[in-house]
């Protein structure tokens, strides 16, 4: 496998995560892929813990996110058990894949005590082979007696596949005058196209929420953060989003979603969330420039939405990027392609904070020094004025470099 | 810009177009753009020309497109002009784009006695930028004096941009006992994901076939052949592919496209239009593998078609096939997230003649060196059957190389 460079956007120091109560939890080095590493994160939440995911909605999902949709559905008054691993994703695996998750579920009734069947299963990495499932088995009695409540940062290592750095977050609020915590961790960093969530994040929380506010809360607030990156348009099989709540913070249990005591924690969970979705684009597979693309005038959010990711999957418009070349003819093109309405003469286009095109022509003040210099930061931000309607959407995506081609073209070798 | 390589699959030998009856032509070297080559190949059809054309669907289309779909509606009993130029795609350059086109055309009415509303305009190069008239219309008398019947592979090297080799083909047939012949040139080879047909190509015959015909011909063959290439997933603002009958043939005038006098035309057309699109293909940016993937069992054609273009647009897909890596792992998760009916334990997929997962399952008979060996060819054929009814679709398409970014990230400067 190609050495990988560390992304440029990689944080100089990775945050610590404070421990969230009734969250336990142990990583270990199975061998399953990697060498001298962490690739199993197992954790253990309290009687009590509700959970709440979305995934992807790629037709040919992994078996995990197949079991974890149904066991999200399954009764469950004990503890709960989360178990993540990197290196194999245990998709097209055949009965051996699915075999897999049977056996280890099994296990891990009977080393933590929790129901079998509600056990929570995420896996990434390669594609099409199956998950052995007595690397995790034999692992499992160790990690039960080393579950500590401080192992968010150590999770978020051991998910990583080609993630250059580990991707954390946290952020506090109030409920009815009771602080509660939430930490949350993600991996990217390639077959990054959310359509429901991008391959693997985890959220957590003390606060003492339904499942069904969990749910609520996840569904409206994953459109404008996971589900509006792409790293290069390619959705996951695997892609799962958890919201976990372990409900130890002393206030009332909220079962409204719309209850106004969630200001504070909606606040906090949406940055986290933000934070966490512009990590794991920061971190794409061969990033050079984090791109922006802010859409406005469309003729509905949607169709806003739509157009921007057209622009940032197309290839000419990310590695133009990548070479700093400000070649807006390939934005006009994007555009057009995207099958959204738009009208040639009405699109205004502008890279930071430079108009470079409108009403169908250059701009009179279109300075080619000036932007070519803009060209040169890393951060880039394009935006485009459709000039039809109030429809709105941001974007976020990186480049398409050199670095992408190689780690990509032995991936799996 | 980046010194082009020439393509591994450029012929050894570019095959001679010899004249069609009918047609005469010139190139010339205008400096539009480019330096020491020509950029400039106009044909003139003689009176009782029959055009037809299709054109991109990309909703931001060039100032040449809008134009020659309407000039193709004038009624014209003189003779035809076709002026077609590379280096500036004369999209999105204001009000002096679209003032270019009406100059030259009221040019060539003065110069070649042609309708000046008549003139079919098509262009390649960069977009953003307007059309310079004066240079063009400055070379039109030099053109008219130099027009020849023997021009057809000048053109194809005329109208190249990124292309490293000139794409030509020609096939003859028989109507009612009388020969014709078919010329068709082309040109490819970034922004290619045609909805209409590829960015340029030109086919011409002496056939006399109503204008009717060859609309209806040219839309019921294209689906299958342009409209199933893929470079890079980007539909151009310009593509343009014309059909022109001088109908200088001595057989009655066909006016019933199911006549069945056509069928060798319809043959020869085929062979023509699949031919030129592959070499588009075949001379993608930066290619190393030129890829056919197959597509079987879908609900439908049109299923398929959407199946095998997301196999094909996918960067993961392709950037494996470059590494000469099997990863039908991404050839799974291309079809999931396609949006199109597929089970994935019905699925199997095989590489070159070899089976490597079915049932959802890798196949029992997979043998890693014979398909990592398969690999180094420079065909790759894949094969997609999703076991569900009768639906299928070929797909052609090219790999994702370090040598596209290099392309792609300077194209401009």
């Amino acid at each position: 496998m190609t050495k990988l460079k560390i992304s440029p956007f990689a944080p100089s120091e990775i945050p610590s995560l404070l421990p969230i109560a009734g969250f336990k939890m142990a990583t270990a080095e199975t061998g399953i892929k990697y060498k001298n590493r962490t690739d199993l994160w197992v954790v253990y939440g309290c009687p009590g813990t509700q959970i709440a995911g979305v995934f992807t909605k790629n037709l040919c999902p992994g078996y995990p996110v197949v079991w974890s949709k149904k066991a999200l559905t399954v009764k469950n008054e004990g503890p709960s058990l989360l178990v993540v691993n990197s290196g194999v994703a245990n998709v097209f695996g055949g009965q051996r894949g699915k075999d897999a998750i049977v056996k280890i579920a099994e296990s891990c009734e009977r080393v933590f005590d929790v129901k079998s069947k509600s056990v929570i299963f995420a896996s990434t990495g390669v594609i099409g082979e199956a998950l052995d499932a007595s690397k995790i088995i034999s692992h499992l009695p160790d990690i039960n007696e080393n579950l500590f409540d401080d192992g968010w940062s150590n999770g978020a290592e051991a998910i990583m596949t080609t993630d250059t750095y580990p991707k954390v977050s946290t952020a506090s609020a109030v409920i009815n005058g009771i602080p509660v915590k939430i930490n949350g961790i993600a991996k990217g960093s390639g077959m990054i196209a959310p359509d429901m969530a991008t391959m693997l994040s985890f959220i957590a929380t003390d606060a003492n929420l339904s499942d069904s506010v969990l749910q609520n809360l996840l569904n409206s607030n994953v459109q404008d953060t996971f589900n509006s990156i792409t790293v290069d348009s390619d959705t996951s099989t695997s892609d799962t989003l958890l919201l976990m709540a372990s409900c130890t913070a002393q206030h009332n249990k909220v079962n409204d979603p719309y209850d106004p005591s969630l200001d504070s924690f909606i606040k906090a969970l949406r940055f986290v969330l933000k934070d966490l979705a512009l990590q794991v684009v920061k971190d794409g597979e061969g990033i050079s420039k984090f791109i922006k693309i802010k859409i406005k005038g469309a003729l509905s959010n949607s169709s806003a939405k739509v157009i921007g990711l057209s622009i940032a999957n197309s290839p000419l418009v990310k590695t133009a990027i990548a070479g700093e070349d400000a070649n807006w003819g390939r934005i006009v093109m994007a555009v057009g392609k995207s099958g959204e309405s738009a009208e040639r003469d009405k699109l205004s286009i502008s890279i930071g904070p430079y108009t470079i095109a409108e009403g169908g022509d250059i701009s009179k003040d279109y300075d080619e020094d000036k932007v070519s210099s803009y060209m040169q930061n890393p951060n880039i931000d394009l935006t485009v004025d459709l000039g039809l309607g109030d429809g709105k959407a941001n974007i976020y995506t990186c480049d398409l470099t050199h670095d992408y081609i190689s780690i990509n073209a032995d991936y799996r070798s």
